[in-house]
This record gives C-alpha cells, structure tokens and sequence, in this order.
C-alpha cells in the first residue's frame, strides 16, 4: 500500500493501521513539507519521502490523504499509473461535480466498492449523519417534504495539524462554537447529493461545531417521521443485524464508545410533546477511524477481496 | 442578603458576587452539608452554617440555591419571615405548576421583576434559548406551527459539585454525550410554558449535551421563519438596543466570549438550501452567571431598586 | 484468570487484558459495589458478582485489585483455595511489613516472578522511579549518600474511580497541584525499602501532583552522579538490551507516547552548571497498564510459563 | 501607555489592565503581524498599529512585549525618545549581559523599582522560584553549598499564540512533558545571577514542564537547611506580612486558587526521612499576570507613584 499526505491526522492513522494489518504492508509514506524526516509510527520509524519521488506502479493501492483541491490530480496520476486508489478528500464525492465514482460509505454501497478501482472515501460528519438516516428512508418512516436537523460535534483532529492559531490548545480548551453554519460547510453537498440519491424528498440543515477533545463525532440529528415507531432502535436494529462496524444502542452514545473503534454507535428515542411525530438519533464516531482512515481501510480490504475487518479494531 | 444552599457551584458564585458588590453585604451563607466550615470565597473567609440556625428576618433579601424540591418549602418560609426572596431552583418557574410567579428572565419580564417581592430564577438552557428566541417572536417573524430545534451544550458546572462518578474528571474529559433526550430535560417544561405565554404557536425540541468544560453553554437553534430577513441580526439589534447584558456579534459566540460574564452573546445566519426560510441562531452564556447566580443578582437589584448592573461583570 | 475489585480503573484495565489475552480467559470479575450489573469490557458484557460468591478454586490464577488493607485479607483466602495470586494493592509490596513476598517489579527481578505462587505488584509510581533509577544504581553511578529528588505527575485515573468532590472535572480541569508532600505518600515506603534491598546509600524525596489528564506518569528525577557519565544513556541501553517493554529515548519522553502501551520510556540529559555531576532523568509509563494491570498481566504470564509479551500492547 | 507586542497573550493581558485601570489610559496597542486589525479587549475594540507608526512620545511609559531579541533595541528607541520603559522580554533581565538595569521583582527590589525609569520584568519561572526563596536565603536557612531542585509545571500560554504544530490542542491535551532540560532553560540565567547578587552559595537546577492547562504555574522546589525549621511557613509570613500580593498557604498552593490574579501563592512542608534537613516549598502564580503583565503594571504603578495595588485583581 502507497499513502500520500502521511503527515496529517489521517494520514498517520492510515499508516499505522496499515503497518499493524496482517495482511497489508506499507510500500511507501509521501509527505512533502516533511519529506526526509522520519516518524514514529505503530512502533517503527517510517520515513516520509517527497510525492514526486514516489514510483507510484510500485504498490497494488494508493491511498489519497492529500488536502483537498490537491488530491484531485495525483488520483489522476495514480490510475493512470494503472494502481488502485482511494481519495480520503473531498474532491472526488458526491456533489461535488464527480459522478459516477464509486462512494465508499461502506455498509450503504459495498458492492460497488467491492468491484471499483478507485473510490472517494466519505468525509467525516457525512459518515455519522449518512448512515444514521439510511434506515429511516429505506423504509419511508422520514415525513415527506421534512426538514433534518443534524447537529455535529467534532473533536479537533479533523481540522488536521497545520499549524493554525485557531487550533492551539490555548484557543481550543474550555471553549466551543459553532463553525461553516448556514449550511455552508464543505460535507453538506456530499450529504444533499446522497440523499437526493436515495430518492429523499427532504432538506437537511447541518451545524458543525468544534470540541476540546482531540477525536471522535457526535452527531445529533432530528427527524420528522411519516408515522410514529413503536420499537424507535427497530429500524437500525433490522439495516444493520450483521454489520460486524454499527452498533445500535439502548443507551446514549458517548465519544468515549467509539474512539479508537472503527465504528458508528447509533441510538434512538421518541421526541415527547411534539404535534408530529419526531426522532431523535444520535450517532457517535471516531472522526479519524470510521470516519478516514479505518473506513479507507475497510473499503481497501473488499476491493482486494480480504476480510472486510482484517486489521481494524472494533 | 442570605444565601441558601451556598456551598454549590451557583451558591458560591451567588455568595462571591454579593460579597464584591458595591452596595449588597452578606448576612449568612447556609449550607447543610458543609456547616461548620469555612470557605475561601471572593477573597474572604466565609462560614457555612446550617440553614435551620439562620435568622432568616435578618437579611433584606435571600436567596435559595437550594435543589429542586427542597426550594419551595424554605421560600415559603422566608416569604412567612416577611423577606424577599428569590428562588434559583426550578420549583417556582413557569410549567412547574406555579403560575402567577415573577419570571426573572431579566430582560424580558423587567416590571413585574421590579414589583416583585418573590422571583423564580430562570433555568441556565432557558435563559439562553428564550432571550434568544424573544425577538422573533415579537416581531412575528417565526412561521405558524414552527417546529424550533435547540441543542445546547453545557459545561458540568451545570449539574452541581455533588461527587458522582458521571462527573468525574476520567469520565468527561475527552468525552461528549447527549442527555435529557426526547424532551424529557427538566427545563422544557419552563420553555414551553413561556412561548405559550407569549401566544406563540411553535414546538420546541430540546436537546442538552455535556461538554469537557467547567462553565458556559452554548445553544444552537434553527427557527423556521414566517418570511426571509434580508438584516439578519436586526431584530435582535433592535429589541436588545439598550441592554447592557445583551451583545448581538457578527461573528459566531463562543464560550470563550461569555464565561466570567453576565451576558447573553447572539449570533444569527440565514440557513441556505432549504424550500422554506429558516434561521440559525446561537446563543451563548456563562451558565453560572447569567445562567443563574448573575441573573439572580441583576433580579436583586431591580427589587431592591438599585442600579440593574451593579456588581455584576459585562 | 479472576479478578476481585472489577470495577475500578484498575480492576477494568486488567479484565479487559485478560479478555483480549490470547491465552487466558476470565473465570470471574468480582466487584462487591457492583454486583448483579453487567459491564462493557474490551467488547463483552462481563458481569460483576459479589467476592463472597466467587469459587476461588476455578480460576488458575486470581489478580486482587481491592483497595489497600481490604486486599491483604483477600490474597490469603486465594493461596488458601491452593490458588496463585497477584496482589495489585499496596499490602504486601516492600516496606509494607510483609518482606519476603515476590516484588513483581518485572524486568528487575524477573526469576523470584518466574517461580512464584503470589506476587506483590509495584505501585504506579514505583515503577516508573526504580525501572529509571536500578541502571544507576547496578553501576555504581550514583553518589554516595545522594540525595535523588523524584516529581512525578499523575493522570487522574491513578486516584480511582469512586466519586470524591476533589476528582470532579469542575475541581481538576485547568489545575494542577502538588500531594502527599513532604514524604508522606504511600510509595514513598516501598521505594526506600527497595533502594535498601539494592545496598543503596542515598535519600529520596518524592512529590507526587495531581495533573489533568485521564491517564500516564511522567517522573523527573535528579540523580547526583558519583562522576560524569559521557554517554547519557547508555547505562539504560545497556541494562534494558533486550527489554520488549522498556523504551530508551534520545528526546524527552511525553505521555502521549506511552499511554495505552504497557511500557517504561526513559530519557536522561546531564545537568549543566553544577558544582558536581548531576543527570536529569525522565521516565513515562500509562499508570494503569506499566504501573498497575499490564504489568500484573506481564506478571501473570512469567508465572503460568507463556510468553511474556502475551496479550500486552507494546 | 503604550504596549509594544499588544497581540501576544501577554500583550493583551497587559492592555486589558491598562484598559480596566482606574488612573491608566491606553495611548496605543502596536502589533506588526496584526496591524490594521481592531481586537476585542476588556470589552473595547483596540485598533492594532504597526510600531512604526507610533510615535512613541505620546505615551508616559512605554511596555514592550516584544519577542526577546527583537525587545532590546525597541526599548532602546523609548528611552531615546525620554520615556519611561518596562522590558517584559528577557532582553535586559540579570545574567543576560545588561547588569545595572532595575530588575522588577516587586516585592525584593521596591526601591529600586520606584526610582527607574527602565525596568526589566521578570521571567514568569524566576517570579514563581526567586519570590519562594528569598525569606530562605535572607534568613541564613539553606545550606552552605546547597543544590536547590526546582522543578515547574506551566499552562501553554507561556509559550505565547504563535501558531506552531507542538503547541496545538491535539499535541497538547492529555499530554505532559520536561522540556529545557538539564538546565538548558533561558530563565536559568536569570535566576542564577540573581541568586549570586543574594550572595548565595548554592546551586539551582530548573526543568520546566508544559502542562495541558491555559494558564499558571506550579514550582515545586525542594531546598537543602542549614537546620531544621520549627514553623516552616513561618520564614514566608515574617517576610511578607505586608505584601497585598503574595499569599502564603497551610494547604498546597493550586492553580486553580491563583489564576486571573496577581499573586505568589506559597506553601512549604518539613521532608521526612532524609539524613539532613531539607524542605518542600511550592509556589503558585499566574504566569500572564505575576508572571508577566500584572507584575508589569504592578512595577509602572510605583515607577508612576501611584498606588503598587491599582488597577490589578489580587
């Protein structure tokens, strides 16, 4: 396996998963402004070399964990160098102007990503949101015309390790906000796109926000629901009986529930005093596993044909 | 004044306030479970002392910090001893089945707290939804049948500084959860009942999540709209205009902007890509000012007829 | 395996090794306070009984992870039931009155472990101060009658998890002290006693402070040197050669390093602009893995005869 | 006034006093990197000019917060222009080559201080150890030759708001580490030459540490007797009788009991168990306002003869 953009957050984590999988090995670790040094990861020290310097046909994939707007290009270099790819940007998902490319929300689009030879790894937030909706609209318990509030929380990993004066401890802890509101933020049109796939006649509204925490996702989502649920976790509970990565649970799920985890934990309940009936879901990931570099991984072993879970800790 | 139950967090910040205040003096600091000692609080040495011992007819005005329950029956008392009394506890607030109290939600209620010889303290999520919402419901601007969703994020001084395992340090730090799902939290009750109040004809969802931070919550609301605003933040420019503890910002509150302050902090932005105009709104306070113990004073001054702002920190 | 005190950090930590062993599984996890509920652990529903309900004589091997002075009573009834024991509390370590017991600090005393039938586990401290100090010390490089003056700084999780005021977020986020001063910690006993089983002429102080984090130890030790050393580490790198879970590092060992590894991480630097040759020692360890379960498990694994790195994270 | 630096946190630390003192006013706030932009200050909006375009006149006193090396040649500019200067860099401090420069530790050098016209302020670290040591010293109470161990624990504000990927939330947050190593620290000098100008006999080691909080600084210092010590505060409490800024404390000195106030808060505990008498002397303050501004405009109120307690939260 090939990994650009080492560096980051998720190209770090991508690595070590990589070196700690027992069927993959780490051909090379390309990180520009870091080229030449030499990093500490799962107990051994990779050396970052330079994009360019890479012999690309060297490895069976390539992962992608390059910035967007940058990443775009090298995944036009890795196939035509006639190598398998996985883009963890933005670049190549849904909405943003690049049909037709496999979608690598795992447990919602397996099969196509079984068969393809490149696939956009979903962005963090629509990783938690997405896969808490799919249930719902496959079995048309979303009101027709409803308007989906999902409010998301996020650990500061997934703004990366640039250094940014914004992202220093002293600027981050004992605070919050709310950041890209207005629907303004990057992942809304992967998940607008998404669910116009699904057929969905809804409109979301979507409100990230930053956490002192270093990892994972919370993501809090109201729906309007066509008829009220008796069983609320029956739907999640029916989608994703042999999903070995979603957990649906009685109780409310925490950060601390899913870090380090390659999963997403699901949990449900009746919204009381309300004229229509509504849902409250809740789903929790570990922003750079589930939601980068562990689901980059799971793609990775279907299209090589392994075991979905080889190397990802559950 | 007194203070009841002033060995927790909004006690000790009640008692801190009224011992740096230009014109209020401290006549006792009631506290069961810790009576017989000695707190350092705002620099000097206080004696918690039992609230049976207390002359309750010393002090022009007293305070209960007390929990929910224990409140009402010690507020009858002191309103029988002849003194004014203002409850921080939720026994007394509208929805709780005490109507005809005055509602010290400063801002909104400033006569009838002015008259008033006993106020009922606003909880610490109302105060940050309902100055919120106020403006636009005054000025017709929220659709009929609106479905209002609030998610606020609280820090844990929020649930008291009783030992818990839940609150722990190992427990919340690096963590983040929601609670009170499904419109069950205690607060909604005094919501509800306040928007009914105001004739409006909207439900409110309500959802609470417990952050790693000591004070300050932080509320995100999306309001469906009877009609687009071109000036986003003019209605609460205008109905605020004067308000010394009301700050209207362009950019997005934070804690960071609130804690240690007596202030509500409102942001709002116009939600794109949704069929009907809808408005996001975030609100944040300092939930032990504010919140509770800053309010309850800005509520002392105006039944004690002094200045609004004395001693509290804008 | 069985394990009495099941509910705490500790008593967690060691479940969930034991789970994940690859050669032992867990015959009972006895949690008095507890008992009756079902906990999440590594993955499994793990329910916690009453001690006085467990068959001792099931398991091949049981870890007491009961509080100090509970413990000692305990152990006793395991070597009675002809089972073998690890003691995780302070009880039976040296300088406690109970001389003569196998001192599972491992890689220092490695055959007495090997032929054991009960072990005393170090202290979380102990193990970070005397896995650094013992290179010194076996070559003579510490001056004679020195004075060795340890600070170490400890994640919360080292205090337990029962509810105590003083370990609530609100009391230990954005604050940091000093505790057991003065040589008054516990420790401080099973650490002289051990210097002294070393023919050691020298005094230690040792301050203990609380820090904000979950997890991990950082000690900083000054060592006044019987002559210059030229190569700093090499006392380390000679001694722990072939150690798997002892780490000689040439930049300062931090906690994030260590925390979730079952290791030792040292660092050294001599000391400029002192009259005599002093070194500055560091040594990071995950309090609960190094300095409690993972070495009870590292323990356990020398006694039963299989390998020794056997289901510990390195 | 004038601040030269105003963006850095001790810039802004520094404007905010001057802002919120009653007898100061802030002529101009110069920040290079960030002029032309208004900041949010105690409540104002502060225009930020570049230092050259201040015509440094205007103002009675001017204080640099420039980055050291970059400070020097800027005070030399305002003493040039004849106006009064504090140096809050390390520039001009003792032991950096620019002896006969009143050096602004308030309490051990009034006099001096009052009758300067440059004042060079303190180090954050020096302030927490020099202030704990010196009733020692002036008592005759360390021992002939003594090696005094001070090691100190700092929030990340001491490392200023430059955005650097080791100062991020992710790399700080629930880590810890020793840095400067064997006394490699910049502020050593500082202490070292002071100690010499004391007349001391007696070695310092330092190793400062980076804590996971914003603000403060724990020094913990063991200390070598001339003799044993019956009251062991009571060198503290002779010394300081009369100082509205420092504190001394039965109980361990915390954080949390310093921070946003401009005080030494000092505790101290007889060692058991070492062959000659030593003692445990922790110091507390907040390293932006003791340890930096507030310390500054305690220094510019008596340089200005005015009262040393205006203007500054003790």
């Amino acid at each position: 396996m090939g990994v650009l953009g080492a560096s980051g957050y998720a190209g770090r984590e991508l690595s070590a998963l990589i070196l700690r999988h027992p069927m993959l090995s780490l051909a090379f670790a390309a990180a520009n402004e870091q080229r030449g040094t030499t990093a500490r990861i799962a107990g051994r020290d990779v050396p970052f070399i330079a994009a360019d310097d890479v012999s690309l046909s060297q490895a069976e994939l390539v992962f992608s964990a390059l910035p967007h707007g940058a990443s775009k290009e090298w995944v036009g270099r890795i196939r035509e160098a006639g190598v398998r790819a996985i883009d963890l940007s933005a670049d190549l998902r849904p909405g943003n102007g690049c049909e037709g490319i496999a979608y690598g929300l795992t447990e919602l689009n397996r099969e196509s990503v079984r068969g393809a030879s490149l696939v956009a790894n979903p962005g963090c937030y629509p990783t938690s949101i997405l896969v808490a909706l799919a249930p719902l609209f496959e079995r048309g318990l979303v009101a027709d015309g409803a308007t989906i509030i999902a409010n998301s929380a996020s650990g500061v990993s997934g703004a990366g390790n640039s250094p940014k004066r914004e992202l220093l401890f002293g600027e981050i802890a004992e605070n919050y906000r709310a950041y890209g509101v207005g629907n303004t933020h990057r992942h809304l049109n992967e998940m607008s796109a998404t669910l116009q796939s699904w057929g969905a006649n809804a409109d979301l509204v979507f409100t990230p926000h930053l956490l002192p925490v270093a990892r994972g996702i919370l993501s809090t989502i109201t729906v309007p629901l066509s008829r009220p649920i008796d069983d609320v976790l029956a739907p999640w509970r029916e989608a994703y009986a042999n999903e070995p990565f979603i957990e649906v649970s009685d109780e409310q799920p925490t950060l601390r529930d899913v870090v380090y985890r390659n999963v997403v934990r699901i949990g449900a309940t009746a919204i009381a005093a309300t004229r229509t009936p509504m849902l409250l879901v809740t789903s929790a990931i570990d922003n750079l596993l589930k939601g980068a570099a562990g689901q980059a991984v799971q793609n990775a072993n279907l299209m090589l044909g392994l075991d979905e879970t080889a190397g990802l800790p559950a």
